[in-house]
């Protein structure tokens, strides 16, 4: 049964102090939070270890050796400054702050868990300096701290850590440019190059080229090294402190999965046929308890060689081991998208898929295999997808543009808007949809995108309620649709296989009824959210109250005939979003009762994910923001008491 | 008094077919196309000459000597294509269309009319094969023809023209990456180097350093020449034919205004004191007329050395010689904007203002004149500036970041969304609000805003009437709102001062009567629609019908209270959205009512820019969408009838 351990900040504590030499020390608490970030990984059943251990060296040398933050504490204004550009690097960075006595216990031990630490940084949690998570950002935020300082009279540099993947998206060389020109002299940046972006080696994605010499073209002071070794890494800082005309950066040379054997990038990449593994998720009980002898026979050897006492570390949880997982058992629209999308492409010469290196997390590996010359891998570089799109559409393809919702429709909305005046169709699937998963945190869930996409007049969008009714989507949208389509996904195994009606017909503008009732109507969409709705509808019932349930996947555009009569004489309409209250199902319901009588005589009340969307297990997220099923239950009672008085 | 002068496509016909030497030829249909780019700004009342003529020389070497586009026709399947990423220099490339019988005259000489050609190229209008006006995304969108024409198994080459300032938005080096790496070699880009971006030169605001060695770096092979030399454009091109294993691109050294003496680049800096003036506008009569006599000159001196007949052209218009305009008597709430923000500045000393090269068109300059060190010239990287505003808040500043609406909410979307969840405070104005101006087209028209950013749970938005409720709106930005704000205005001057009541108190949520009535209440924001709705009020009342025009600036904050009280017994509510109908005022409105048992039960109307905005002068565009007073008289009279019955 797998072991759940915290090397306990008394032990760092203790090597800290200890008289051995210094570059050893340093390997040593690498090592050590290495061992921490593994296991909180593991707790947290997710986490992105490849660049966590890649940057993690990098980043005890900053916090170690280079910055003085540590010194000077976190709300000093003089203090240095280090963030991730990258963000999903937290692991290792948590490790590092909690080993400084800078990140509580608490918050560290739980990582993705609401209250405890988020899979992507956030500024409530103490030692984070900005939010990341989307990437490209950082080095502009970098400069605007850096200015301020300045501006203040403040001391202290600004260091931030980018991917080298992340090279491949166009803020970064935007800020290159300004911070040279501006003369942000007080900015070092560090390119965690572990060669590995997702699950491919970033040459064979988009090759960079020679980043040392790309970043001298665009005015920085560039050096070359190796993050892994700290007398390097302290060579080439104490060198930039000397450098005062130009803003610097450091490329350094790392190895994704540094430390653990089986995850180090180029042995990985032998394992996987070509396919890296370990950018995203926990590792299995086997390879997690492998990991983590290996680490900890590495540290107890140099603590022996040192002449110090083994390790000691805390047990924080044993943990069931797992026979298995809804991921194994349940059905995944994503899985049923990516199918349908290889059938239509046997039968749709003029499809072209375009990806931004998430073709794994987007179901699109199929497709890929059997059709490479109509695949577009794009790289980290969504605006320059979403154009190329609009390219080939003009010359007459159908592109089907893939990548989460919050990149696509946020970071490439004016693409996808310049492409939507152009008269073409273009398909946009926004993968990784909604408040669930709700560990990876803001940056990811995406509840924007409908209101992002929605005042486009030639767009439709669509959420579909399981895998069947993802592949007549995908297909409507290939074959019958005469605009833009956006196609909603959630990236998670659905909770329930939502059971259809028999002889189901996808017809535009009309949803389907689940579940009967004549108490009230609620209308939803997705199968995390229909499963939470059917829920409500199931404990509603132990009450004597019959909820009527509606599957609504057309998003934006409402059948009125169907809307009058699905709704029949119940007096509450409800209307549940996946998304903000902001913009979406419930909006377009809203709207589409103006014009008619009937409708316009009901009580409408929407139900959404309001405010920033909380960061934990699903559970946890929709009990937090009151979307569970027994939540729903209680609030759709209280309205409709409420109603008869 | 000013004549509009054609140059007809005979004699273009007639130069063509000239015995002349080949570059004269050139350099005379050239200048001919400047002739005629120039006549058609003046008519328009507006348009980019600048870049038209700094690019003009090149458009023609690639359309006569390069391409084989005219000859094959705009249909061919194996046809070259050429666009302009940057778009604005329409005015010199639909000359050139013209110049070929491409674009017939009709279109041609009603640039920025209805029905005629746009500010910025349409792939409606005959020759045009990618719409753009939107800097950046233009060598992603050849990318994208560029491999649909091998895929297809079709000929011809993709050629693209971009800005040097263009060169600083970050899509430009995404698409370069991608674009070697994927080894879409049949592109070739040229950038019209001029040296200057809005009014200040390139290295001025953010120096591009050395752009051969930059592109060469990002592994495409570029030549360097001067973009108004005949021979050496034929010359590179014919060179770059011979290069297959690698995307072209020519940094083509030009200057800005070439071909009107006052206009040139070197001359116009000088004498505008660092500034130049000609990038868009059209010329005053006096300067029109020498810039006409100027070039005809110069061209029939040419035909005379060639042996050939003077220059015929034809009158197109003559134009009243205008005395005064509305631009110099109106108020502009930008003006009342720049002037409001300087005030502050003096109060604030952490008002940091951000700016991405519209410094004069956001009424910056002012603020920049007095606090230089508080003002940041960001160029034309709009995400940048939104991250970099982000870190200077996180440092404790209140940045003020300015750009248009269409750029600032859109291209800049995910940056503002991440800023907004680090709890900081920045206020963002989004210039060149709603439909008018129509006269630059879909890409500049801001419409979709407000749905764009309404989502953030933590951002207020305001658009005022006039200049007193812009600073009163700016001061409550500044010092009263605890949240993020985004402050939308209009740019044209104010076609009426729209009068506000004495003692106008600005309150959150709350607007103000301009026009009492009990018919129906429209509520409606900003000196453009206000101004219509007004007219519609007086229209109604001569016809008994006393319509209630309500101010309400607070886009997504409404007091219900105040709206229930505001009202009063009118049973129809009309919202006027300067926006899309989908997510503005008019949704939030409808929001706002479902908590009010009394406005339930009012009938809802909404009036917006429905579909695709149009393109024309004010009243073509407020007329085609049904939102000038009269059409809104009748829009509002047939309701209430229909109401009735």
């Amino acid at each position: 049964m797998p072991e759940i351990r915290l090397v306990p900040i008394q032990e760092f504590q203790r090597v800290s102090a200890a008289g051995i030499d210094y570059y050893r020390k340093l390997e040593l608490i690498a090592d050590m939070c290495r061992l921490n970030a593994l296991n909180m990984v593991k707790r947290a059943g997710s986490g992105h270890l490849g660049s966590s251990l890649s940057s993690l060296d990098i980043v005890v040398a900053l916090y170690y050796s280079v910055m003085n933050t540590a010194k000077l504490g976190l709300e000093h204004p003089d203090r240095d400054i280090y963030f991730s550009s990258k963000g999903h690097d937290v692991p290792g960075f948590y490790a590092v702050l909690y080993s400084l006595g800078l990140l509580p216990k608490e918050k560290f031990i739980n990582l993705r868990r609401f209250g405890g630490t988020c899979g992507h940084p956030d500024v409530g949690t103490p030692g984070v300096e900005a939010n990341s998570g989307s990437l490209g950002m950082g080095i502009s935020k970098a400069k605007g701290m850096a200015i301020a300082k300045k501006m203040s009279g403040h001391g202290g540099g600004v260091f931030v850590m980018t991917g080298d993947g992340e090279l491949q998206e166009g803020q970064i060389w935007e800020s290159l440019q300004t911070v040279a020109h501006q003369k942000v002299n007080n900015i070092q940046v560090i390119v965690d190059c572990n060669k590995i972006q997702t699950d491919r080696p970033v040459k064979e994605v988009i090759n960079l080229g020679d980043l040392q010499r790309k970043f001298e073209d665009f005015g920085w002071h560039a050096a070359r090294g190796d993050g892994h070794d700290f007398a390097q890494l302290e060579k080439i800082f104490r060198e930039f402190e000397n450098v005062t005309d130009r803003p610097k950066a450091l490329i350094a040379d790392t190895v994704k999965g540094k430390g653990i054997s089986f995850m180090e990038g180029p042995q990985a990449l032998k394992d996987g046929g070509g396919l890296y593994r370990w950018h995203s998720g926990a590792p299995d009980d086997d390879a997690f308890e492998a990991a983590h002898a290996e680490i900890a026979e590495r540290i107890n050897r140099k603590l022996g060689e040192a002449g110090l006492e083994p390790l000691t570390n805390e047990l924080i949880e044993t943990r069931g081991r797992r026979t298995t997982r809804l991921k194994d058992t349940a059905e995944k629209v994503v899985d049923a998208y990516g199918e349908a999308l290889a059938k239509l492409g046997e039968k749709r010469p003029d499809i072209v898929v375009l990806d931004a290196d998430l073709a794994a997390d987007c179901g699109l590996r199929f497709f890929e295999a059997k059709f490479p010359d109509r695949f577009i891998e794009n790289g980290i570089a969504e605006q320059d997808m979403v154009s190329t799109a609009g390219g080939l559409a003009l010359q007459g393809f159908l592109p089907i543009v893939n990548s989460f919702g919050v990149f696509l429709a946020s970071r490439a909305n004016e693409q996808i808007y310049t492409n939507s005046t152009e008269g073409t169709k273009i398909i946009y699937v926004c993968h990784y949809a909604g408040l669930i998963p709700a560990g990876p945190g803001q940056s990811h869930q995406s509840l924007r995108d409908i209101s992002l996409l929605g005042a486009m007049p030639n767009l439709v969008a669509i959420e579909p309620a399981n895998a069947t009714e993802t592949a007549l989507a995908l297909e409507w949208c290939v074959n019958e649709a005469k605009e833009n389509c956006m196609l909603r996904l959630v990236i998670s195994p659905s909770p329930r296989t939502i059971a259809l009606p028999a002889n189901y017909k996808f017809e535009p503008g009309q949803g389907c009824v689940l579940r009967n009732g004549n108490g009230a109507a609620i209308f939803a969409y997705g199968p995390v959210m229909l499963n939470e709705v059917l829920l409500a509808g199931e404990l509603l019932a132990e009450k004597g109250f019959a909820l009527k349930v509606v599957n609504m996947p057309w998003l934006n555009r409402v059948d009125v005939a169907w809307f009058e009569a699905v709704t029949g004489d119940c007096s509450n309409i409800f209307v549940l979003d996946d998304h903000s209250p902001y913009g979406g199902l419930g909006d377009n319901l809203l709207n589409a009762s103006l014009s008619s009588v009937k409708l316009r005589a009901r009580k409408f009340h929407k139900f959404a994910v309001e405010g920033f969307p909380a960061c934990g297990t699903p559970a946890e997220a929709l009990a937090y923001h009151r979307l569970d099923g027994e939540n729903l239950a209680e609030r759709i009672l209280d309205v409709v008491k409420a109603d008869k008085e």
